[in-house]
């Protein structure tokens, strides 16, 4: 069966695509090119789907960073590395996860593809609206009204296997599936070789994630 | 106050556009460039923009075309002029319109603009699953949970006020508000410099509406 998977390069989305994999999809992977800062990224994308045999890896390119308004975009916008900061972080990039997911929908549709995982996580992003169980659910409506494939009567699921883990659940399921961390980006403001800031919100929580899960963590910091 | 009007370059959107202003809005206009076969659209959106007052015209760039599956982007399929086909069209776009509403849905975030225009029509496209009324209230609960200001407690409102209209009424309501439906291109094959080709679906249903309407139609044919 096939199945969508949404692959940033960072250590959430390489472990939906291995648990992915083995509930035994056969899976198509898509990244998004949005003029993120951490562009770094998008090569650890490449070689997480390789290293977990994923059928195929595609990169579609849009310019969100047209629209400003995220620290990940936006060269104006600092990234934070204070850590802390009370409600929506600057880093969280407006409707992201709604493009990303009608990418997916739209590619799925070509595919005859009714699945989609996605490493939306509710626990360490709690301040991002798009990452909560409700919005999901959402997703999923709208994704059963919107295309031919629905009005056809063919229902799609949004897997979210990582909604509710904790970072430390989260690598601890990953590498019991082997999945090879070293390979993976999550740092904000990563350098091109992807050696990471290990300051950044993204590199604090992923550190502690490690050292909660009793696992070295093999992630190259400049 | 603010709206964002997606606007295609079409008889539709040209229209909407032309109501939001009467109702008051500054007009942010958006586009997308998706990779169409019918690119004489896109000039017709800027054309259309000007003409109309807006605020601003912006075009996003996104490469549909990769994921192929409709004849508007994939070279290997023909568009249809015979008419009458039924069911869904292969001029129907893979999730089209949830990701035209979700870069609407980013870009209204980036203005807080708490109104989207859109240019659906449940008549004349009754075979599109994403032009429903079903669909377009739950794009619309969707965007209520999806964003920092949905969060926050900004309702989005989305407009469909073409939603029931046939192609006539859409036609008499823009000539009332002054739209130069000259300025407009709706052929799915329209030559580089917007000529219609006069049979193909959308000029099918166009050239009709103006002869309901009983106003003159000023499309040029090729």
């Amino acid at each position: 069966m096939k199945a969508v998977v949404l692959l940033s390069g960072g250590l959430d989305s390489a472990t939906v695509l291995a648990i992915a994999r083995a509930e035994g999809y056969e899976c198509h992977c898509l990244s998004m090119d949005y003029g993120q800062r951490h562009h770094a990224e998008l090569a650890a994308a490449a070689r997480v789907a390789r290293a977990l045999g994923a059928h195929e890896h595609r990169v579609v390119k849009l310019d969100l960073a047209a629209f400003g308004g995220s620290a990940l975009t936006d060269q104006n916008i600092a990234v934070p590395t204070a850590g802390g900061t009370a409600g929506i972080p600057v880093t969280y990039v407006p409707a992201r996860n709604t493009i990303l997911l009608s990418l997916a929908l739209a590619w799925a549709e070509v595919l005859a593809a009714r699945h989609i995982y996605f490493g939306a996580n509710a626990v360490d992003y709690s301040g991002y609206p798009d990452c909560r169980p409700e919005y999901l659910r959402a997703f999923e409506a709208l994704a059963n009204l919107a295309t031919k494939a629905a009005v056809e009567g063919a229902k799609l699921t949004l897997h979210a296997p990582l909604i509710d883990l904790p970072k430390a659940d989260i690598i601890r399921r990953g590498a019991a599936l082997g999945v090879d961390y070293a390979l993976t980006v999550s740092c904000y403001q990563a350098q091109p070789d992807g050696a990471a800031c290990g300051k950044c919100d993204s590199c604090r929580i992923r550190k502690a994630g490690f050292a909660a899960a009793g696992i070295a963590d093999p992630t190259r910091y400049a």
